[in-house]
């Protein structure tokens, strides 16, 4: 059965292994006439790419955006939108280890058991990299959201246990670990550094915040705001949980503390709910935070199995992200746009008029 | 656009509204010749009923469900499968204060921007009931799981802040609020009691475990058995967050403390990362954990404001559960029995033989 | 794997067996606030329905209409809008002979081949009596058309061997064959009452016609207008073919024959082509015309074979239509409406304005 | 509204403008462990490519597939497949006349009326070129349909006004105009001769023939295997009608005549239902035929409009093909296996066992 299509009307489906030929993705229900620019959805895939600092794997990729279809005279042209990225280092490498060895917290094993086999190579369709395709989708649904007002910002609140607070929204892009908060920002990357230094890696929590979304986005009953957004946040596979507004912290406060007050206006005093209600968006801030696990990449030596499940050690070489945080916020912005922006088009048929 | 189908192979589509005519749910994708047990539907759909004890609300229905097709001699005939709740204290009430003013926390304003209009008799679609759509149609899908060995127990693992330990899988079935831990059960039944007291009420943590699930469900890149599981779970209206394995712990620990290890025989030494690896079911324990927010219908007076956007005052009469734990436990089993029952039955094109 | 649902915003599901309890259909997507027409939706059924003249079979059934959810203050809500219709003769009937023995021109073997087992019962979920949800999904598509300046108007151009002509889009609700050319009505009655003097049955060709569509509609490459129309058409068990404007003819003709010459204002000269060009509507009237089989149900004695696969002879007794052109006259409109709504709601999100 | 995806489980998506950067398809649901068969799929692709008769457009396109995702060590991955050609004649062509000017029969006009604007290059994603999309798909399906021992065919019965008989199955291979009567292919060939010499073209009708379909594909009610055949054949551009078995015929026929008699082993003596009863396969040979309209580019000049919808002429240079009913026939058979793959598939999860 076919996963690799997210969305119902901007709806994605991606292709590429880590060392294929390519990466790529196909986005069917752009609207006509969306002025397209190339330069920024770059951009984005210049902040996920490997390589920005010594936060991130040194693996060397260009990710340069190439458009297949769906653009004419810099216009979207409404019929299904091709971008690829071809991968440049391809062939180079030597995978006789993890051919045959199963890698702990990684989908080695579960592929094989799945398909009765696996293209090993770098984690194949597993492999992190995949959501380069994703970014590119995301950066065009931004290009989307852009003209409704919607602006959407991720960043770091914890590293390991470095925590931080939520200061300002410009300040993810101004630091290696792309934290909220400036002064946590140097001890998280001593978190990553310590970590990395053993041959370790940590994780971290990054929140997620979306701007100007207007009220009336999301879809009973199953396709609520925040179970599409769940859905999308968990379908990376570094990401463990995910909680909107006070999450967890709900379950521990009483219904009148827990609830939010209306204002006149429709505005909310508070925003415990996270801006959704009933699945459907308020109109004020959407928020939500979500937990990215550790990489499972470590070059300690592992006891692990082989593929005839006899036990044996691992030593992983090569250059890994010692904290995926910083290259995973724009990943989760792109998700969170893709969300947000089927919404949009989706409750264009909401009303008879 | 339409949100209420949900699966790809097990899908159902629900409709209804709390005190419309009836609730039910169609239920397409259910294979041929499944011994069908409606004595077990029904005793799913009471674990959920209202009234069942003093944690949950008076309100009296029977929730009697009746099978409007495909079931022929006793077995499912492979076509769509309807089922249906007839509501019975459907114009017995006084709406006129919920009809113009908005409740706090609930999806009465969102409906409204939505939809420009609502059916607000009891919450109309947004209501809890809906989920027992749901439960009838989780019911099917754990006949069918059943018949594979999978078995789902859900239940509470904190009250409010009172907490328990998973001591004992049959344990929820036992106590009136659904706790994994005898020892506490009671506690948290003073916790309910006391939120109560004050027209007042609780949220907490419910614990899910699935186990007998082979190795290889799952479907990525979007379809992961962890983003499914977060999205059928977040699309119940009163879960704030989840997390698998565990968790938000994750993002603080290192990758080398992190990692479950793979023993002899494919089995993994600890099972931190819930079951699921790069989204696909490791033939370990499927576990998660949902943050349930308290119920926002309080019956202490709450600054609000009405339809024309006008602070007011609003007193919820009537009664309704004071912690919803209990009521939601069967509805996170049944969900998540219908995302494993989908997973099941697309993972039998998963490989040419 | 389901098949039960049809459409993409504007998205029906139905469900329900011949002798079963009920049938019905669940639309999800009907916009909010559409003016709710019952007596409509039920003139459509009225127009379906069995024993409306000697044409049809006598079978009495009233079939009422009952909505279940999706409608408050006769508008709808945009939630899930679920209608049913009670069977009446349900248990009435000594199927002995057809639970054993295969028909015919019908579903039985292959269902059996399917499933393992059928529901045996007036054909059971294969039975025409399905088409009665698709005509009550049509209706509320009507509804929605209507504000759009769309209508829709089907009868019959042949019956077995007597053809008419295109005469009067009015005369089919005003003959019992529901032909458009009211010289020959009579004589096609006649055709119908020859056959069914023989306990034989005839067929017949219907065309359809669809004013006042917009240009713009149909979504490429795959869902084109006419593929859409297409599937829906030959989901009717007893349609056989479908062709659009001159269809078959065109493959005889030469291209400059065949090419309608576009004039001012974006009209076609001639409309050979149907309504459509590459799928989309071109604004013009949207024309196609199906072929529909005789009833496969004739009294006559046939050779057939058993459950066990051994030949044997079946007599059918019972009231069949002798032809059921003039009750599929309503479903094809009703499928076609179908078919246009979703297209109109899908263009919502063609262009960024 | 996204149109680029076809089938459930084993699902197409296509992208790419005739005269853009590259066309291609990613394939989602693929089995794992299929042997790719690269040289099969070009030998598929070399089928339709323009440039092999003078039948054909002499557009010079070597249609050279390449793989970029969901092959490893020749075999599936059951992952995304993603395949693309890059187009050779990019950049070429001198477009100015059909920019501003609507070619009859073409898209031009409803692509405007739809988007706002078009990809005029070549008809842009209107193109017949997306066909090779489907084609190197259907090829993938092929590879998966032999295990099981089906077979397609295509090929022509008639074109223009010259009809020909079925007579061999394998005929269509061996003349250029593909069709199934050896002792009519010249005559065909000088009718396309004829139109192509007066700067005209001629159409067809193509029959299609799958042997060896298991009895029991199809999914009541809407995915029955005839509607889905119909939906995948309209899907074509130049495609104006579809017939099962008999077709239009059966309209004409007594139920009597019209029935086939099952006989011993499930077999039926005659084949007038095309294979489908109840839109499920018998398990005898599935036959259909389509209307293929002339090609709508003529060389002969045609009064038209312009952008601002003033009439004016057209003369359209440049080689088209004067009859693409050969180049039609690979195409219908694509359709075909994408469709019986597909249903394939789906028919492992109908029945519990």
């Amino acid at each position: 059965m076919s996963g690799n299509t997210f969305g119902k009307i901007f709806k994605i489906t991606t292709f590429g292994e880590s060392h294929g030929r390519a990466i790529g993705v196909i986005i069917d229900g752009v609207p006509a006439q969306l002025d397209f620019d190339l330069d920024f959805i770059q951009s984005e895939l210049d902040r996920r790419k490997p390589g920005q600092s010594k936060m991130t794997t040194a693996r060397s990729e260009a990710d340069k955006i190439e458009v297949m279809s769906g653009v004419f005279e810099n216009k979207t042209t409404g019929t299904s939108l091709a971008m690829m990225i071809f991968n440049q280092d391809q062939h180079s490498k030597d995978y006789s280890n993890i051919a045959s060895t199963y890698r702990s917290g990684h989908a080695d094993f579960t592929y094989d058991m799945k398909y009765g086999f696996r293209d090993y190579r770098g984690g194949g369709r597993s492999s992190g990299r995949e959501t380069a395709a994703r970014v590119a989708a995301g950066a065009v649904a931004k290009l989307i959201l852009r003209q409704y007002g919607v602006n959407i910002t991720a960043g770091a609140v914890s590293i390991g246990n470095v925590c931080g607070e939520i200061i300002d929204l410009s300040a993810p892009e101004k630091n290696v670990v792309r934290a909220f908060d400036p002064n946590m920002a140097d001890e998280m990357e001593r978190e990553v550094a310590s970590a990395a230094s053993c041959g370790d890696s940590v994780g971290g929590v990054v929140a997620c915040f979306a701007d100007g979304v207007p009220s009336g986005l999301g879809e009973p009953v199953f396709d609520k705001l925040d179970a599409l957004l769940a859905h999308a946040m968990l379908s990376l596979g570094s990401v463990k949980g995910i909680e909107f507004g006070n999450g967890f912290e709900a379950s521990r406060l009483r219904g009148s503390e827990n609830n939010d007050r209306f204002i006149a206006d429709g505005k909310l005093e508070t925003n415990r709910c996270g801006g959704v209600l009933g699945g459907i968006s308020t109109g004020s801030r959407i928020e939500f935070k979500v937990a990215v696990k550790p990489t499972p990449s470590v070059s300690i030596e592992q006891q692990t199995i082989d593929k005839n499940l006899q036990e044996c050690t691992l030593k992983i070489n090569g250059r890994h992200d010692p904290c995926i945080v910083p290259r995973i916020v724009p990943v989760v912005e792109a998700m969170t746009a893709i969300v947000l922006c089927d919404l949009l088009l989706c409750a264009r048929s909401s009303r008879m008029k």
